[in-house]
């Protein structure tokens, strides 16, 4: 079992690092529970077909197959999920007639896509997805709502300033339609490349591939480079003469979003006209989200909204999503060592052990400690205290307790050396020091 | 996407069993964290090689493929963990200049095993395990201490009473040489299958396998009949008769064990010896768990002492560890109906709009509540009031806040109909409606 490295792809830990995930996790599940998101977590895997559907077929997904199989096996044809938006959508057709509506759920799992890794993108990662489902409707206050719910994440976690970027399909399709394109989606990809490939090769592709002439082109482009914290976009837009009926309607939706948005919570949304999410099916809003500092690692958080989310041929259900990329932003925090965690175990105190035959005695001291909340371990040896106190110090427990041959209990500070008497029933840490503190390192806090 | 049915042993959960199920995790979590365990996750994919080591092709492994893979895929060789041990074994011999031993850790995952399934047994489960680890010699005393953190996780959770069975590798060893056993391995695998096959044919594979006479195969039989909640059990089977110098290092441990979990936990932890473990590779202390009640579920709590959990060629890695089987548990606790939540929401407080140009109001109203920790949601529509208080029925959320012409405002408990004045900045519901409350059912909680 020698020469073990890691797998490309697949990240992990070191528990120092834990820390800071757990702390990421625990934040966003802490502000999608106050805004009464339920929790739900569906299996690991979907049918290869439902994967699949609409032609999806740019994903890079792993396929199953047990290892000992027969070629008939009933759980052939079995792949792992590579987002958490279809199996939403299987897991609300299966149980529609069980939840209430508009259904309001978060999820926060793993994910799997076997792409090629990069930074920020890997093979398995976690996604914290939000989501409301109507059934049959949706209003349409659920699109600003999704934002200002991770708007709030991103205040509550040690991140850098996130700025979610904000378009609307509708203007953007309107758009295209009204400046003379022939094919708006061919023209949504040719927009959804422009950082890719720059704008006079998107306005050859509007050219060719959209129906525009070198005029329409031009303006698509004149729009896309619109971004706006208020809605002074409208009139910006407007200035480009270009008049459709779906675009009006987006503009008011856009303008509404962001009026709400920047009067709740100014700054942390920011019209982008030239946000477009690809081949994704949404219908209108549509989000990404930038790290102010970090905008090369591409977007932390996305998504949109869906006029039909799931349909069971019967039933739409609406939805409007958006999906925080927990591993791509934790590449970002810890991989740039932007936040750190104030130790890497849980444990406050290191209760001594004076000789082994009185471990009984520094048992009983942590039993108190905890039952009070106090995460404690008793030292793994009757070793010198010298040894003890470096146990604990390697560690980064900050506190050791100690017993003497005289009953008297005492707890040392082993950062400054204080020693006071103390009582195990009531003795308690600085709030500071209960629980690992994960915060911004000194010196991103002070440019942010 | 018509016709969508579960698929056989992936089980997922309603909302309001999601809850039960966070509880549970929860709880596992603050105990573990409470006895100084750090928090590590690995990987869902191990290389097959490192998986199958040992010989251990009787698990039933998932193994991967791309779906547009090549043939010569680097990826090829990867399988879905079947557990969190040799994950851990794996990540301690990579990190192991990184962490500190005794290195004390938890880890809370899912697994997944290509097995049919049954009631308590799935293809995909969560696992919640602790090991403590160290580098070349690993204390005894450890081998007390993870059965005490299980017997405090289910004494803290909403569960029927749970016995931990504690068994030792030397002592069943011991006494299998002792009594005349050729193959003491074989023994072991015999005693395995008496709650199986019954006590006539184990004796008669102790003959034929392990070499024993009929007589030795009897007094095997009588020491797996031996069972107690303190160490009366030594005399028991020393009064058997025979003698091996591994027997008495085994009875001493497992007296220890015994003597030291009954001072501390009455009744938590009981010796039962026949408890074998079948193939896993322990060398000490052996685990597994009962519910009482529901002992045909199987264990819920299993795990062991290793003197070789990982080892470089160099350097060689003791461990002991429990690993407790939430998705079995869970399959308990929800599916008998033992366990249930007071609601199926975070939400504790639904604010009413009046009308849609009032929502920023009420939205108002919600962002106060949720400052002090309140999980609250607005209405997603101005429906008349009935229909609003109704869509918070249903949903299970306690109380309705409205905010009247006047600015006034008041919450109502839409159970007993009491509405009384409120203000958003320091009104708090009771504490036991502040999150949803998961508890055993009153018949169960009457009989246990």
């Amino acid at each position: 079992m020698s020469r073990i490295a890691p797998l490309s792809g697949f990240p992990e830990w070191l528990p120092a690092e834990r820390v800071v995930e757990q702390q990421v996790l625990d934040t966003v599940r802490r502000v999608f529970e106050l805004h009464g998101f339920a929790s739900i977590e569906t299996r690991a895997v979907e049918p290869l077909e439902q994967m699949l559907r609409k032609g999806e077929i740019d994903k890079e997904v792993y396929v199953l197959r047990r290892l000992h199989a027969e070629s008939d096996e009933a759980d052939a044809g079995l792949g792992l999920h590579f987002d958490l938006t279809v199996p939403f959508a299987r897991y609300v057709l299966q149980n529609a007639g069980h939840l209430e509506f508009p259904f309001r759920r978060y999820q926060i799992q793993k994910v799997w896509r076997g792409e090629r890794p990069q930074e920020g993108r890997f093979r398995e990662f976690t996604q914290a997805d939000i989501d409301v489902i109507g059934r049959d409707t949706l209003a349409f206050h659920h699109e600003v709502e999704v934002a200002l719910v991770m708007a709030e994440v991103f205040r509550a976690l040690p991140c850098p300033p996130a700025v979610i970027l904000v378009n609307n399909r509708k203007l953007a399709e309107g758009f295209f339609l009204g400046a003379g394109a022939t094919d708006a989606a061919a023209a949504l990809r040719a927009i959804d490349k422009l950082d890719k490939i720059g704008p006079e090769k998107v306005a050859a592709l509007l050219e060719s591939d959209a129906g525009l002439t070198a005029e329409g082109a031009q303006k698509c482009l004149a729009l896309a480079g619109i971004r706006s914290a208020d809605v002074s976009f409208v009139a910006q837009v407007r200035a480009l003469g270009v008049e459709h009926e779906l675009l009006t309607e987006g503009l008011d939706e856009l303008a509404a979003v962001i009026a709400a948005a920047s009067a709740r919570m100014p700054g942390a949304v920011v019209a982008d006209l030239k946000i477009a999410r690809g081949l994704d099916y949404y219908t209108g809003t549509v989000y990404e989200t930038q790290l102010v500092g970090y905008e090369s690692f591409g977007s932390v958080c996305s998504g949109g909204r869906y006029d039909s989310l799931a349909s069971d041929g019967r039933t739409t259900y609406p939805g409007v999503g958006i999906s925080l990329g927990v591993s791509r932003l934790l590449s970002v925090l810890i991989g740039r060592g932007l936040v750190t965690a104030s130790r890497s175990v849980p444990t406050a105190v290191l209760v001594a052990v004076s000789d082994d035959d009185a471990r009984g005695t520094s048992e009983d001291v942590a039993a108190a400690l905890r039952a009070r909340g106090i995460s404690t371990e008793v030292a793994p040896s009757a070793a010198k205290f010298g040894k003890q106190i470096r146990h604990a110090d390697r560690r980064g427990i900050p506190f050791v307790w100690f017993v003497s041959d005289d009953g008297t209990h005492s707890v040392k500070d082993i950062r400054s050396g204080d020693q006071v008497d103390a009582d195990p029933t009531s003795w308690t840490p600085p709030a500071e020091d209960l629980v690992p503190v994960v915060a911004l390192a000194q010196n991103e806090e002070s440019t942010s």
